[in-house]
C-alpha cells in the first residue's frame, strides 16, 4: 500500500469535490467528447497533472478559451524518429505546438546501430519534455544476415527491456515470412512480449499467410496500401495504423476503411517523416487536415489519433478529457484546419502560437557520438577489380524503393570498375563502419542522374552502413572521410572539395541541432546535388539501396544480393 | 522463454498455414465479424482451442452450419452468480445452452458469509466447465459496521488474492460516499487495483461526486436507471454496463444511450438473475432478444456482449471470431431471436439444442457446508419485550427494495411485542449467523400480508444473518431451526409444520442441485407461501430488510437501523 499514492489521490478528491480550488480552470470552451462523440461546452478542471472535473469548479488561475475546441492531445502510434533526423528531445520542440502530446516510437534505426545502449540513449534523451515518449523494442535487428549490422538484438537481449519504463511491447515484427514460417528465434521474440501490444509489418500478406501471422502474435498493421488488404487485417483482429508519411501516403486509399463501426481499430500514423516535412506540414494536426478534407468526420478522426492509439498501447487515462485522465490537451481554433493554439501537458501549458514555452533540450548520450567506425579509407578502398566482362547494375525505379536489376557490359579501364556517366553508372560502396570487419562491398547503381562528385551517407537502412556513389574515387574518398569526420552524416562533394554536408553525429542518424537548422541544411544539400545530380532526391535513394528486404539487387557491406533469392551474388559475369 | 508455449505455437501455425488439418473446420455459416460490423459467408478452422484461420482450410472434422450464424461466445459482465441460487458448476450447465462463453462473477454474497475462503471455494467450482468464469474480489466487505458479517476483507485481504488465477479486478466499489469522500481504507483497495479494472457502483451520482468518485478509480457502473445519467457517466469515461436482470430492469429506459459511436463504452449485463428467470427467460441471449426488439442494431447489440466486456476486462484475444482469438463461439439461427443452436468452447462443442453434452458438476467445497452457526434458538429467542408505548414499524414499498418508516402504537400482550395481522403487522428478527455473538435483532414489519406461519432464510443482504418474519414464536421457531438444519435456505412454517423449503446449503446461499430442481423447489415455496401470506414475493423482500445501505429503516442482528443517519435507532418509543 502506498502512503504516498493515497496522499496523492486524497489530495486530487478534495479538488475533484470541489472543497479546494484546482490548479487551472479552463473556461468557455467546447470540450470534445471521444467517448460519446458530442462537443459540450463546459469547464474543465486541471490539477496536479490531470483533469479534476468537469463543470463548475473553482481555480487559482483560470483561462477563457474563447470557443475554442478542446480536445485530448495526439497520440503519434507510430513512428521512427530516426526519419526524422532530430534527437527525441529535439523533435518534442518541433512537434509540440502541433498538437502532439506522446510518441510511440521505434528505435529500430539507432538500435541497428547502437543495440540496447542505442534504446536506453533514445529513452534518457526523451525525458522531461513537452511531449511524452514510450518505446516498443525492435523485433528485426539485424534485418538480415546478409549485412553488418553494429548490433544483434535476439530474444534474451529484449527480454532485458522488459523491466524498463516507458517500454511498452515488441516493435514491428517485419519479418513476418518468419513468424508465418515459425522461426523459433522470431516466435521466442514474440513470446517475450506476451500480452503486450505487438506491432506487425505485413504488407499484402493476406489469407492463409495472415492467419498465421495473427496467430504467431502480431496485430497491428501500418502497411496497408490497399482498401481491401487493410479490410482483410481489420476483419481478422488487427489494428489497422492508416500511414501517412513522407514517403508513404496511404490515407486517401484506405479512409473507406474508416467508419464508426470500424473506427475502434484504427489509427493514423506517421512511420517516416522527414524534416522537411515536418516543417512545412507539420505532423498529425496536418493528417487530420487531411483526413477532414477528404471527407472524415471530425469527431471520428480525432479518435483517431487520441482514444484508439491509447487503447491499442494499453495506456491507462490517456486520450480523452475525463476525470482522473491524464490533461494532456490541445486546444484548436477549428476541427476543420485544426490549427492548434495551446497545447498543455499533464494540465501545464507547454506551447502556444507555434511556440513551445521551454525549448531546452537534454543532450543525447555521448556514446553515440562515436559509431563511424569505418576501416582506414583511401582511394584504393573504392576500387573494384573487374573480374568479368559483364557486371550487374542496381537500377534505381523512380518514385519507389524496390529496384531493377540490369546485365550489361562492364564500364571500366580494364582493370578497374569505372563509371560512366553517358550510360548514367556511377559507382557506389557500401563501407562496414560498425567497427567489426571493415567490410566493403562495390556495385554500380543506375537512375541517380550523376556527372561529376560523389555522395555519400551514414544513413543507409537497415544497419546504417556508410554508402557513397561517385563517379571517381577521389570524390568518394572525400565525402566519405567527411561523413567519418562528421561522426555521421550526408555530404556531397566534388573532387577535394565538399559542396554540402549534414552533419548527423548521433549515431550516424540524428542530429543534435533544432529543426529549422536541420531543414536549412537539407536545402542546402538539395541545392548542392542538384548541381551534379538528376535524381531529385538522391539521398532518400540511397538509404534504400541497402536495404536487402526489399527486391530486387541491393548492395550491402557483405556484396551484392539477390533479394528474390535472398543470396549473395557475384558483381561479375563472364 | 517457453519452449513448451513455442511448440504450441509451432503447431498452431502448421495448421494455419494450411500444411496440416485443423481438428475442426465449421462450414457454410454466416460469420459475424464484430470488427468491421459485417457478416461473412466463410469457413472458420478451429485447433487445439483457438480459431485457426478463416477460409478455406481443411479438417479432421467439418460441421455444415447450413446458413446459421457464428458469432463470438456471450460473455456476461456483471453477475452475482449467488442470486441464481445455482452454485457456478450448475450455473454453467444452465446457461452454456443459451449462449453464455464467459462470466465476470463478483462473489460479494459467499465473501460476506465466508471471506477469501468463500472466493477461493467459488473459482475451485468454476473451473472445468462449459462456460469460464473470471471474478473481481468484493471490496465491501462487510457493506457496514451496522451489522455483523462472516468475515471481514481489508486491503490486506484483498491484496492475496491479486496473485491468484481468475481474478481480473476489483469488484463494484459500492461505497462510492467512501470513495468520494476519501475514505482511506476504500481508497488502499482501489490502489491496490490500480491498472486493473475497477468497478463502480453509484447509483444516480453526478456532477463533482461523480467527477471524484471517477477520479479515485472505479470506470465501470451498472447502476444507471436514467438516460441523463447513463450519458454523463459514459462521457466522463465510464464503461456503462446497461443491465437487465430480474429486480432490475434498464434496457429500454438506457437503450437510446448506445450508438455507433458511443456503442464502445457500453455493455449489457444481468447483475442478478434469479433462478425461474433464468429458467423461463435465460440469460444473454433474451436481453439481445429484447434489445434488438427494442430497436437497435443486432450488429451493435452483439458488440455489447462480445467484444466490448472482452476489451473492458482486459481479455486478451476473446469477444471475436479472428485468427489466433480463443475459439469461444455460439451458433445462432438468427440475429433477431437469438435462438442457439449450439455452442463452442475453446473449439469443443459444449451445448446444443439447449442441452450441455457433458452435465458433470464437480462439488463444491465442503467447508461451505457449515455455515449457519446461529446461537441455540427456543421460542424466546423470538420475543422483543416491549419498552415504549410506540413503535417503528418498517413499511416495504411495493416493487422496491427501499422501505419507509411508520411510528404507531405498539401491538402486544402487555409484557412483549406481537404481531398483529388486522394492522398488516408481522414480527421480524435477524439472528446473527456466523458464530461470531449470537446477536439477535427485532422489529417489526408492514407489507407482507402474512395472516398465519412464519418465514426463514438465510439470504439476507449483504451479510446474510438469518432473517425470520411471522406471527407467532411457534412458527418463527420452527421455520429458523429448519433453515439451520438445512444448513441454510428458505423455509415457510405454520406452527410446527414446514410447508415448504429450499436448502441452500452452500454457504446458506446456494444449492448444489441443477436449475430445475432448484425451480421446482421455488415454486413449491411460492405456492405454500401464497396460502399464507399476499405479498407476492415475499422472499424477494425479506432478502432486503436487513441491507443498511438502502433507506429508511432496516433491521440487522445489531437491531433497527436508521439508514438516512446511518446509525442505530430504538425500537420503542415513549
Amino acid at each position: 500500500m502506498s502512503i504516498t499514492e493515497r496522499d496523492q489521490l486524497t489530495a486530487r478528491l478534495r479538488v475533484a469535490r470541489g472543497d479546494e480550488p484546482a490548479d487551472l480552470v479552463l473556461t468557455g470552451g467546447k470540450v470534445v467528447d471521444v467517448f460519446s462523440g458530442r462537443v459540450q461546452e463546459v469547464d474543465v478542471a486541471l490539477h496536479d497533472g490531470i483533469v479534476a472535473g468537469l463543470g463548475d469548479y473553482q481555480g487559482k488561475a483560470r483561462v477563457d478559451l474563447k470557443g475554442a475546441y478542446l480536445s485530448p492531445g495526439f497520440i503519434e502510434g507510430h513512428l521512427h524518429i530516426e526519419s526524422t533526423m532530430l534527437c527525441p528531445a529535439q523533435l518534442s520542440l518541433a512537434v509540440a505546438p502541433h498538437g502532439t502530446s506522446l510518441i510511440v516510437a521505434d528505435p529500430h534505426e539507432i538500435a541497428n546501430v547502437m543495440g540496447l545502449q542505442g534504446i536506453r540513449a533514445m529513452l534518457k534523451n526523451s525525458q522531461g519534455l513537452p511531449v511524452t515518449f514510450y518505446f516498443n523494442v525492435p523485433s528485426c535487428v539485424p534485418a538480415t544476415h546478409l549485412e553488418t549490422s553494429g548490433a544483434v538484438l535476439g530474444p534474451e537481449e529484449l527480454e532485458q527491456t522488459l523491466s524498463w519504463k516507458r517500454i511498452l511491447g515488441l516493435a514491428e515484427v517485419m519479418n513476418f515470412p518468419g513468424a508465418v514460417a515459425g522461426d523459433p528465434e522470431v516466435l521466442d521474440k514474440i513470446i517475450a512480449f506476451k500480452g503486450r501490444p505487438i506491432d506487425g509489418h505485413a504488407p499484402l500478406l493476406s489469407g492463409k499467410g495472415l492467419d498465421a501471422y495473427l496467430l504467431a502474435g502480431p496485430n497491428s498493421d501500418h502497411e496497408c496500401t490497399e482498401l481491401a488488404e487493410a479490410a482483410e487485417k481489420l476483419a481478422k483482429g488487427m489494428w489497422v495504423m492508416i500511414r501517412q508519411g513522407t514517403a508513404a501516403h496511404n490515407l486517401a486509399d484506405l479512409l473507406p476503411l474508416v467508419t464508426p463501426f470500424s473506427e475502434r481499430r484504427c489509427l493514423l500514423v506517421s512511420d517516416d517523416r522527414h524534416p522537411d516535412d515536418l516543417a512545412r506540414e507539420g505532423h498529425l494536426d496536418a493528417i487530420l487536415k487531411m483526413a477532414v478534407a477528404l471527407g472524415l468526420d471530425p469527431m471520428l478522426a480525432l479518435r483517431l489519433v487520441t482514444l484508439n492509439p491509447a487503447r491499442r498501447f494499453m495506456l491507462k487515462r490517456r486520450g480523452a478529457v475525463a476525470p482522473g485522465w491524464v490533461a494532456d490537451l490541445v486546444v484548436l481554433e477549428d476541427l476543420k484546419d485544426f490549427q492548434v493554439r495551446q497545447v498543455y501537458q499533464a494540465g501545464r501549458l507547454v506551447a502556444e502560437a507555434g511556440q513551445v514555452l521551454d525549448p531546452a533540450a537534454p543532450p543525447f548520450a555521448g556514446a553515440a557520438l562515436g559509431t563511424m567506425k569505418t576501416p582506414p579509407l583511401n582511394e584504393e578502398s573504392f576500387l573494384a577489380e573487374i573480374k568479368g566482362a559483364k557486371v550487374r547494375i542496381i537500377e534505381l525505379v523512380p518514385g519507389q524503393v524496390l529496384t531493377g536489376q540490369a546485365i550489361e557490359a562492364t564500364p571500366g579501364d580494364g582493370i578497374y570498375l569505372r563509371a560512366d556517366a553517358e550510360r548514367d553508372l556511377a559507382r557506389l560502396s557500401v563501407i562496414e563502419r560498425h567497427g567489426k570487419n571493415g567490410n566493403i562491398g562495390h556495385g554500380l547503381l543506375r537512375g541517380l542522374g550523376l556527372k561529376e562528385g560523389a555522395l555519400a551517407s551514414s544513413v543507409a537502412h537497415d544497419s546504417h552502413n556508410l554508402v557513397v556513389a561517385g563517379m571517381d574515387e577521389e570524390s568518394m574518398l572525400s565525402a566519405a572521410r567527411r561523413v567519418v569526420e562528421m561522426g555521421g552524416g550526408l555530404c556531397v562533394a566534388r573532387g577535394a572539395e565538399i559542396l554540402a554536408e549534414l552533419p548527423l553525429p548521433l549515431a550516424g542518424l540524428m542530429s543534435g541541432q533544432p529543426l529549422d537548422q536541420v531543414v536549412s541544411a537539407v536545402d542546402e544539400l538539395t541545392r548542392a546535388t542538384a548541381h551534379i545530380c538528376s535524381h531529385p532526391e538522391p539521398f532518400m535513394a540511397l538509404s534504400f539501396v541497402c536495404l536487402p528486404v526489399i527486391p530486387k539487387l541491393k548492395l550491402t557491406d557483405l556484396g551484392l544480393v539477390d533479394v528474390d533469392s535472398f543470396q549473395l551474388v557475384d558483381l561479375f559475369l563472364d
